[in-house]
């Protein structure tokens, strides 16, 4: 997301950098180089974002405390990274080539239990409530994880199956990112919950322009190939729609396509195609730009003169615009 | 280990048990199977027969939050078996066929990570200085790991570096179980440092006795084949030994088994053979005694009337006799 990434948390942002810098030092040099090929990739940051931005819409405390929690998030969510990539034999990430390749499968693996263990390492430290909820999530985390691999191919898969995935896979880590933020900055409970859906809803149109930008995006610009839904078999939103608003021609090849087991590029091409022209991509920005707004609706209870309000109103619509 | 697992501790373990299979509930019942799968295959529950030990040695409290605790160390123990089979394409653990094999490398190594979690959601409950002893315990396993990967068929891997290798692999886990035991009792920090002291050398003591069922062992009875160290290329102490100690023909021929990349199984057969005529499996043997009897020698300050001294003393025993 380059240069326009910045709602306003930069300098926090840095320290959450240095926390996770700091965390990942260890005797074996192998395992810290490992660990910082991962960190130093970049990303876009985008929990500790959430995270910070929510705690100071929600109060004015020190920020020190959440700073150490956001470095924890991304800590989890790199190690996840690492063994998502494992797990789907993605070759490149953030464009690099994927840890799991440059180091070997044991490596990475044993690298990516080591970022969990040093994410947990920090969230341990914090209230029993945020312990709990970090946990939760994680273990939601795998169940998305289960859960799509299971309905790998599955050209029955719906809408309301998919949101599942995703919102156990990427919104609600991202929801916990925003309530934790709350939470420390002593918000009330209604606004705790507003913060929760705010990153919930943010997470799920997050994820809703992940998967159309692996379908119509630009690799160069991604920093990873696309297509990759269609070759690995992960049935998305904008595969959904075209499996249901397409010529029922271009339907029969699209759930062919998917249900082989062995996919070549024409293949995968193919099915892109087909995804493109059905109208499935703008249905599906649809639906994310209705959850972008939902995410800014949940801000309401918030006073308009807040300027961490509008940063978070700022990065509802940049997620959006990131598919244009 | 069979029937003769009982340390005075069983009430408790039960308890234990209870509670690890609470905690791998799980609305994706794939995960809850194969994290079961993992459980019910038993293995000896060492972490939290330690940790219940020590807590009972070192106070009379109620023993409702180190039962917590030692369900934690267990389901992260599950979770690094589980990643470790992958690692090193164990095809048995326990007696029965890896979760990897059964159930596919992404579900499995999914589940490991919604071990690690629900181990973590555990631990993360308890005093800072606990979660940082565990966090760090981790840490160093991962360290471990790498360094024993670096290592592999490395030759001229000295005893030292092999017993720092087993120490962060497995002696600092048993420790840390031993060490929060106490800490959880309330016991003085010397009797903490000597119970960390007990498992630490109890854990050098039971991994040498476990590489070397590795060149001696039956299948059957392990559960498991051997001469998987050789094959995976992992240098352990009775080959170091044998390195060492053994005729100049043996040790040149051993050493190219070692250093080939691709073995097959009558060099794992040559190279036990070469171990075990060596003598080096009666010189590992007799190191690990000496950390058995360093073990019970740590516990020099527990008074001999204290009836769980006796039975750490019983499982320092027992950790060496299985090799017979």
């Amino acid at each position: 997301m380059g240069s326009s990434w910045d709602f306003g948390v930069s300098k926090e942002l840095t320290e959450v950098e240095r926390r996770i810098r700091e965390s990942v030092k260890s005797g074996e040099p192998l395992l810290t180089e490992i660990a910082s090929y991962v960190i130093d990739s970049g990303g876009k940051r985008l929990r500790p974002t959430v995270a910070l931005l929510s705690f100071k819409a929600s109060g004015d405390g020190d920020p020190a405390k959440i700073i150490e929690l956001a470095a924890a998030f991304e800590l989890i969510h790199s190690a996840t990274l690492i063994h998502d990539d494992i797990n789907d034999s993605g070759g490149m990430r953030r464009g690099r080539v994927a840890a799991y390749i440059k180091y070997g499968v044991q490596n990475a693996l044993v690298t990516g239990d080591f970022l969990y263990v040093k994410g947990f390492a920090i969230g341990g430290k914090s209230p029993p409530e945020i312990v709990d909820l970090t946990a939760d999530v994680c273990a939601m985390l795998a169940e998305g994880e289960i859960a799509q691999k299971k309905h790998s191919g599955d050209v029955s898969l719906t809408d309301a199956q998919y949101l599942d995935i995703i919102r156990k896979k990427t919104a609600l880590p991202i929801g916990a990112s925003a309530q934790t933020g709350a939470m420390l900055a002593g918000a009330s409970p209604r606004i705790v919950s507003d913060m929760a859906d705010y990153g919930v809803n943010l997470g799920i149109a997050f994820q809703i322009v992940d998967d159309v930008l692996d379908v119509t995006g630009d690799p160069d610009i991604l920093g990873k190939p696309v297509g990759t839904d269609i070759r690995e078999g992960n049935v998305t939103l904008p595969t959904i729609h075209a499996l249901n608003n397409g010529s029922s021609v271009n339907r029969e090849e699209l759930m062919r396509i998917i249900r082989r087991k062995n996919k070549n590029e024409d293949h995968v091409r193919k099915a892109m195609d087909i995804i493109r022209r059905s109208g499935a991509v703008e249905k599906a920005l649809a639906d994310a730009e209705s959850f972008s707004k939902k995410a800014k609706d949940s801000l309401h209870r918030i006073p308009s003169d807040n300027k961490y309000k509008a940063e978070m109103e700022k990065l509802a619509d940049f997620v959006i615009e990131r598919s244009r």
